[in-house]
């Protein structure tokens, strides 16, 4: 059944005449069709028993019609009310819709207060955001080949990254490297800003890479993640350059302990708090618990900032489908971080890694 | 006059008690701290006679006060309740604020009911969104100084990648050469995806990069801009690699002549549609006015899509500190484009540039 259709069923189940989609990512993720229109109005319309109908600026019609799209495309030009238009759009289908779904998350006051104008008397309580957030939260067979090629880019952003460090680098110069590599590959587009962090920059889990020299004889960390064909890859790999000591060694061996074992975990039927606590477990009981100061993953699929969040309290039972990362960290201050990450898919029986470049600790020799 | 001041005088004139901001962009230009909040809630609350303050995700809180913010700064957690803790921090000022300004163009409709809900006797009638945009209108002598520097770097990348043009390099590779080379030299962000276009691909003014050689003979045209220190540089330059026919350089001399001759044109006193018809007009004489199909500009400074709009029917008069791009293009589908553009800001007697790299036709040997 595509998207559309379920969410087609769900307006006729709770009596909503017309469903407004504002936010560009899920109309990707319903029609196909994906462009963020920046100030410009996108919406899509769907009714629980009409053809849906997507409102675009003039300039992104062909565009549309392109990707197959096989429903009506209505376009507007700069000049033109399009809150005018598009009531006299569903005018043509359905004579003043009463109930209507929104995107709650999503449409801004602005928009809200203009499409309340064209219909004064409907009434706007239905909340889309959560219906679609619930739908993406099972990815197809489809979208997981995609994820999976954009993990095997971020495998490939990894070697270049690890034959990258040198003495005479700097972190951002390694970035440099890497997103050349990439765009020379055809992959124009990384999912966030690329994390290379040195030494004591390490710990900091929400820095970003400085103009300062790797350090010799220290661990590297590396945080990356690929887009391809609109969906994302996000891994994390901590290296040593160089020889590192015993201790940066112990926190590299806790950090992949609670990584493996949490993923070995991952299975249907185990919640997103289990599945933290199982991580958190191990390195609390290594000493180092109160280093890891982030939730153990995030879901994952067109962005890093989609469902399940793998975290204490969130009771959510993994099924198949899912799709999000598994992300330990120990990170002291003024001394060292490691943080190991791979993201994977919940099947039937357990789960699988979009990414595969090894987590054993690599010693790569000083350059 | 402070940012945060005008607010304040805007509050007290129109007799409102208290104001939401909750565009993160907005809160840095008010506050000198940006970061980009995505699913976590990020505010700014401003009073007509009472100090202002941050409420931001606690990870947050120590980069807030590291930008000299002088004002409260309040954290919340994961789990707590964003609008509850505003709601007391707000109690410890005033007691419930009856009349409210938000920003309706940014706020979501999940945002306003939740503020909403914590004071349900309010009103949320002010709209900041037009407030502040004008107030953006006119940028201060110290954005200006960041707008140059910005520019500076976008000279270095057309440098870059005019050195780069090779029939041995794709579109794709010669953006890969001008970012690699920009973030070695701690330039890490563009401002919107790096356009070069080759040949015939040149006549489509919203296309991408593609995975083909660059042509020998044929013009290539590139736009391109940075970030730097939040606030971005945006510039085209079209050249000719090797010769080019005689139809190549006429658009290019026609586009060359409306972009000049509007930037001469561009002063305190003339309009924003004055403006775009005296570069369209000479598009037009010279016979290609189906061509340009585009407005003459559009403003910038925090990023690419701000106010004023360099367009018919635009009849905002231009002042001393308005910054815009100047950017008339010819696209002849099938044969090749054109499009040449500055940046400028508004003097008492003219119009700057932000970019410098000349304009005349640079003509380049094939490599």
């Amino acid at each position: 059944m595509s998207h559309i259709t379920k969410v087609q069923e769900w307006l006729a189940d709770n009596s909503y005449d017309i469903a407004y989609i504002s936010d560009y990512k899920n109309i990707q993720y319903l029609t196909g069709f994906g462009s963020d229109p920046i100030e410009r109005v996108l919406a899509l319309f769907i009714f629980p028993d009409k053809d849906p109908f997507i409102f675009a600026p003039a300039l992104e019609v062909e565009a549309v019609k392109e990707t197959g799209w096989k429903f009506p495309v209505y376009g507007y030009l700069d000049h033109e009310d399009p809150f005018l238009l598009i009531k006299n759009h569903i005018a043509n289908l359905i004579s003043d819709p009463q109930k209507w779904a929104i995107e709650k998350g999503n449409l801004t006051v602005t928009r809200y207060e203009a499409i309340k104008q064209q219909f004064p008397n409907a009434e706007f309580t239905g909340n889309l955001t959560p219906v679609i957030e619930h739908e993406k939260l099972f990815k197809t067979a489809a979208e997981i080949e995609l994820l999976k090629v954009a993990g095997k880019w971020a495998d490939y952003a990894f070697e270049v990254g690890f034959n990258s460090l040198s003495t005479a680098r700097t972190e951002q110069d390694v970035v440099a490297e890497i997103e050349y590599a990439l765009k020379k590959k055809g992959i124009l587009h990384m999912s966030f800003d690329t994390i290379v962090q040195s030494g004591a920059n390490a710990a900091d889990p929400h820095g970003a890479p400085k103009a300062d020299n790797i350090k010799a004889n220290e661990l590297c960390l590396f945080d990356l993640g690929t887009v391809y064909s609109g969906y994302v890859s996000d891994a994390s790999r901590t290296v040593a350059f160089g020889q590192i000591d015993a201790k940066s060694k112990e926190i590299y061996d806790v950090c992949l302990e609670a990584q493996l074992t949490a993923q070995a975990a991952a299975k249907p039927g185990i919640t997103a708090a289990q599945l933290d606590k199982i991580a958190r477990d191990i390195i609390t009981k290594a000493g180092y618990g109160q280093y890891f100061i982030h939730r153990l993953g995030h879901g994952m699929g067109q962005s890093d900032h989609e469902f399940p969040s793998i975290m204490e309290g969130n009771d959510m039972v993994l099924k198949p489908g899912m799709c999000f990362s598994i992300e330990p960290g120990i990170y002291v201050p003024g001394f060292s971080g490691v943080r190991i990450e791979d993201c994977v898919y919940i099947t039937d029986t357990g789960a699988n890694s979009f990414t595969h470049s090894s987590k054993e600790l690599r010693m790569l020799p000083i350059k």
